[in-house]
């Protein structure tokens, strides 16, 4: 199998998106190898010896795919037996014509810490702490929050939106009490501008909730028919805008939300 | 202000780590606008729109990243007013040459449901059942524990090690138990070789923990001192590796902790 190198003097995360959207295109399977912090000529001829080396394992050129800032650091690494691709070489000229400006580079300036590192830090805190309906208290502080039933996606959801676009997004699960049917609270109907709901195909959520309690009443065809079909009339009743889990990663689901929701992400 | 536009059929990541990494070396300011799931000829039409009206209200061409895979959809963008940049571009044809191999394009190749989706979400729902030394009952299962001091970025760390590499990651904080020194419960000793410890420079951390709990003793920096002094002795003497998380953003720290303690992602 040929070996794809993902090498940065950073945390390699711009080498890897940009390798695997290329890679991706191609119906070929690949060992991947990242080597993130490369930033020493010691280190850099290391990262040489290691591709030379899955050359001569292999037989098939590496393909490496590289966003070295620091030119010295890339001259080494265009000396090993392995196929470069650096995104930045086709890009930097062209942007700095349209703009007119002279580029800057410097280490480090995508995934470090910038101005709304705290603001990510802070949303993750609040997503943790407004986790699963534990208090409604904080509910004013909300970008958004998520309601549905148990095991439709809203935590992992919810992790995404904090940590990619600093959304502070808490979130509650719609379920029955004392039997009765579902509704819902008070505490969430005075922020229903603030709600978004999640649903799912009931077989999906019967096997979802299967692996986690099995032959139980909760993980019921019959529980999650019920529970499905009184939350998506709650969303239509309430004019909750919501989507279908069902067939999308949380990558999808948080995209369509920000989208759907119009939330600006802080991040840049 | 000049407008950064990231269009694409799918959820747009890839096109603003693409975008976004080329603009971060201008010394520029833009108003950034993702526009995802553009995925028919209507939404390319209305996003073309979004440009235009871009370029009339701010007089400078809009910069527009994309990655569209349907041709007829980058036709229709391609029209606008904006300089287009399109990653796939220059990269395409060469990485073909080199591999003998047809590419593929499909839509929402890069971040929909794969065969390491559930992976991830197994391991954030581990993370999050096994953050803040809740339990240590599952930690045979744990990729990794990390352990340190009360807020020194365990749980964003861990978290992030979950969503972007599959990590199971648990976290344990050390702490005074009835004011005594700190002490590396027995529970950990067992698990010893999937430690890994994060300290903190104390006025750093008297400063995080100044905004939680303002005037503690818990927020002193002689506390703050005399707790990161304990442990990173004990992280000497037990041979825990670790590392100092003061000037690093999670996702450093998450890329220092993969290269250091060899963990293999979980993704691809």
């Amino acid at each position: 199998m040929r070996t794809a190198f993902y090498i940065s003097d950073g945390t390699a995360l711009t080498s890897e998106t940009f390798g695997h959207a290329i890679l991706s295109l191609f119906p070929v399977k690949f060992e991947h190898k990242t080597l993130p912090f490369v930033d020493d000529d010691e280190k850099a001829r290391k990262a040489v010896q290691e591709i030379n080396a899955a050359f001569a394992e292999t037989n098939e050129k590496p393909l490496i795919f590289h966003t070295f800032v620091n030119p010295s650091l890339k001259k080494i690494i265009l000396t090993s037996d392995g196929v470069s691709y650096d995104f930045l070489d086709h890009y930097v000229e062209p942007v700095q014509a349209e703009l007119g400006v002279a580029a800057q580079p410097k280490t480090n300036r995508t995934h470090g810490l910038n101005q709304d590192y705290n603001f990510r830090i802070d949303a993750i805190n609040y997503t943790l702490e407004n986790d699963d309906g534990v208090s409604t208290r904080n509910y004013g502080e909300a970008d958004i929050i998520l309601v549905g039933a148990s095991r439709t996606g809203k935590t992992p959801t919810c992790i995404y939106l904090a940590l990619q676009y600093g959304i502070k997004a808490a979130n509650y699960p719609l379920t029955e009490e004392d039997m009765g049917p579902i509704e819902l609270p008070y505490d969430l109907k005075m922020h229903r501008h603030k709600l978004f709901g999640l649903t799912i195909d009931p077989e999906r959520l019967q096997s979802i909730r299967e692996a986690r309690r099995a032959n139980s009443r909760y993980a019921s065809i019959e529980q999650c028919l019920l529970e499905i079909n009184e939350i998506e009339s709650i969303f239509r009743q309430e004019a909750i805008p919501y989507l279908n889990s069902t067939h999308a990663s949380v990558e999808e689901i948080a995209a369509k939300i920000m989208t759907t929701a119009k939330l600006k992400r802080h991040r840049y």
